[in-house]
């Protein structure tokens, strides 16, 4: 895979994540890329587009990938993942479950946080998301994370897990389930965009036996600069969700 | 290591990280706690002062041990680490070379993202900061991080490198030097405070051969809820730096 | 009445608001000040404590005054009821209704943006609130403002009002009474909060004839500038409450 | 005047401000609408198009006025000149000297805080933005607003000035003219969209002889409500300009 970057005055940058095969064309807002001409080139190389253009290949970030990643539904941003994993303390090794799987840019993301010897399973409920997110995956060779079509409510198989992790319209009906597959002391995370979400798991999760509850939101906020001036950028994503994180209380 | 955490109203938490030993007092805000009667305790269990405060005790997430790392120097925020490293793709197996060193909070985030198949190099200036790093790292049992006395702008002895993290007064100080020794496409990132050095950096690094430049600022507001009412914290913390990413050009 | 302003490195200003007379001496965290020394000073003038630390004396502003009000409740802070008026479309001569009064700090803005031809009437339904806002309007001259001890549910005497403004914990009961009040397309704004009132005020306000409905927050981040570096201050104040306006349909 | 506003689901409003006269078709994205119609139906009135969409006529706002004045230049948006207003203290009566004059939108903001009792006067030194503004402010009957063509650093013919404003390019010019023509103690304001402007400015009003200079930006951020969620809005203004604020200092 790699990642095509055209630079764009003011607007930041326009990127494209390919897969990098011979006798291929992709095409960008600014012409078509003979795809196979890229093979052998060092990451940072320029390339030109067939109508002149130049962008830059370089190896897809974590958060490229996240942001590109082919998606049938809403994404979890970089931004919100990497709060979310830095919070929960995940670390090589672990053993994460999460769910609704959706595009897998979160699978991905913790696939990486507890690397090879750690394991990620993922649930969906919904069948056109897993095949999807199994792609996706494959794609990415996220070979530890296994992909599982069932229902976080009630189809957990897995025990003594190191961190719990719900992208989900209803978490709180999750809160149960987690307390009874978690490690003591484990962090529950739940991602949400509205503030009824937010009231609704917090109260589940302190009724369910999880304490140390936070609710935070990561705003991410972008500047221009060149020669004559440094300044925000003129406009931003304002909101993505809430991220809420608590702790398994011991019996 | 532990994290005894006491709850709040309203302001969130009050958490204390130590060190388990035993026959070891502990002195909190709310009296004294018996250490050696923690181990064997599971995760999660309450913990009673000598004057009757109920603490909780949790294994200490990376944003809590980076939070309440022993430190002389400004730390990097957990957000903003979190962040750094997800902008950067840092993957396990990863090369990085970081400085300066400071209280080794960064190293440390760092460590956990490049896993026990990756390496972690960091720089630092002052032999009083290097030292207290040495110390901290220790007790993290960060095993695949190596802390140098040296400057970033001349020692780098390393090469081939996959990304390399500044969080310097004068970063654009650096950029030649990680021109020479970052693989090619491989990120730079800087940690800056002021305005100044945003612009600084930039154009340094713009001409210094990098490209893909961009400048964020990573905002976390927190949110307070209870049965009545959901609303964000009347306080936050408003500024700790901005975040530039830029990537080593093909020559 | 003037304003002492003493210049603290990093943390902004520390100011006085006092009442001038002769023989007075006023008490500051460097020391009193003899008042009457400042009789026929010029506004912007030195002012030397009794222990030699030098306060500036100044012509306090709106944002000053509301600030610095004596007062018994949680006050509206000058970045919203700035918002709340240009929103509303606050002009002289407007006829507006308020409450609850509070400290008097929404009433006095208002009393500002409707001049000597518009008329501010304020309800509180405390007594001992409405009796100090008599106080603090009093000293301000708002001789515009006509403060009534009343429910603004039901106690609203006036007819054909140009806005009103609810600063209450249930401004949802209000709306009745606002429809019933309000010049038709006249504004109604309420400030609350939590994000409960929010949702409960403007389903009440949707369902109760009111159109034209807008949430916003407003946040006013500080800076701080010496020769060497801009950026933007530390800690700020992250949340007073959400702003919420509409307009009354015509039947 | 008056302003036409279709609801729009999650993206706020489409507004149209328009001026009435009969005999007048006014094209919205929704259809033509019959102005002449409009005459005699009370403000909040719903107004058909021909399409059969439906709008609502509102007497506009001081912010609607502001947001769609006809315009050649970059504006000062409402939550900007309202803050500026209320941190400088401007009342009815006070005398108020601006520039540049831009499209008005400042000026007629700070002729309705003067009030009929107070004046403004403009600077502008491009004719055409003058003669634009000259014609906005005709058309808004700002009766109190003198437009000067004008060089603010050399040409300020007033004296005894309460405040002045400042959005211009190089505000740090004007300083020394402020010096002379401001009221000792009065309050100087600038409005400039980057870092380098901020500390240009403020270096040059601290050596200029003005004291008690803060920075600030204002942000304001939208929510959504419906009977399932209330949340932030996707999107928003992240930067207009920062507002600086000083106070001459007495000789």
């Amino acid at each position: 895979m790699a990642l095509l970057v055209f630079e764009r005055r003011r607007k930041g940058y326009k990127k494209y994540l390919i897969r990098v095969s011979r006798n291929k064309i992709f095409h960008t807002h600014l012409g078509p890329v003979n795809v196979g001409s890229l093979i052998g080139k060092p990451w940072g190389a320029a390339v030109e587009t067939s109508k002149g253009a130049v962008a830059y290949v370089f190896k897809p970030s974590t958060a490229d990938i996240m942001e590109k990643l082919a998606r049938r539904t809403q994404i979890i941003y970089p931004k919100d993942a990497a709060y979310m994993i830095i919070k929960a303390g995940i670390k090589p090794g672990d053993f994460v479950v999460e769910g609704g799987t959706g595009s897998g840019s979160l699978a991905y993301a913790l696939s990486l946080a507890v690397g090879p010897a750690g394991k990620v399973v993922s649930y969906e409920i919904n069948p056109k998301f897993h095949e999807k997110a199994k792609e996706n995956l494959s794609i990415l060779r996220a070979e530890n994370v296994i992909l599982k079509l069932g229902d976080l409510r009630t189809d957990v198989e897995e025990r003594d897990i190191d961190a719990m992790f719900l992208d989900l319209a209803a978490p709180w009906e999750v809160v149960p389930m987690a307390k009874q597959v978690l490690k003591p002391g484990a962090p529950l995370v739940a991602f949400v965009p509205s503030c009824e979400q937010i009231k609704k798991f917090v109260l589940a999760a302190r009724e369910g036996g999880f304490g140390f509850i936070d609710v935070s939101e990561v705003l991410v906020r972008g500047y221009e600069v060149n020669e004559q001036r440094t300044r925000p950028s003129s406009r931003m994503i304002a909101h993505t969700g809430f991220i809420i994180t608590g702790r398994k209380l011991a019996d």
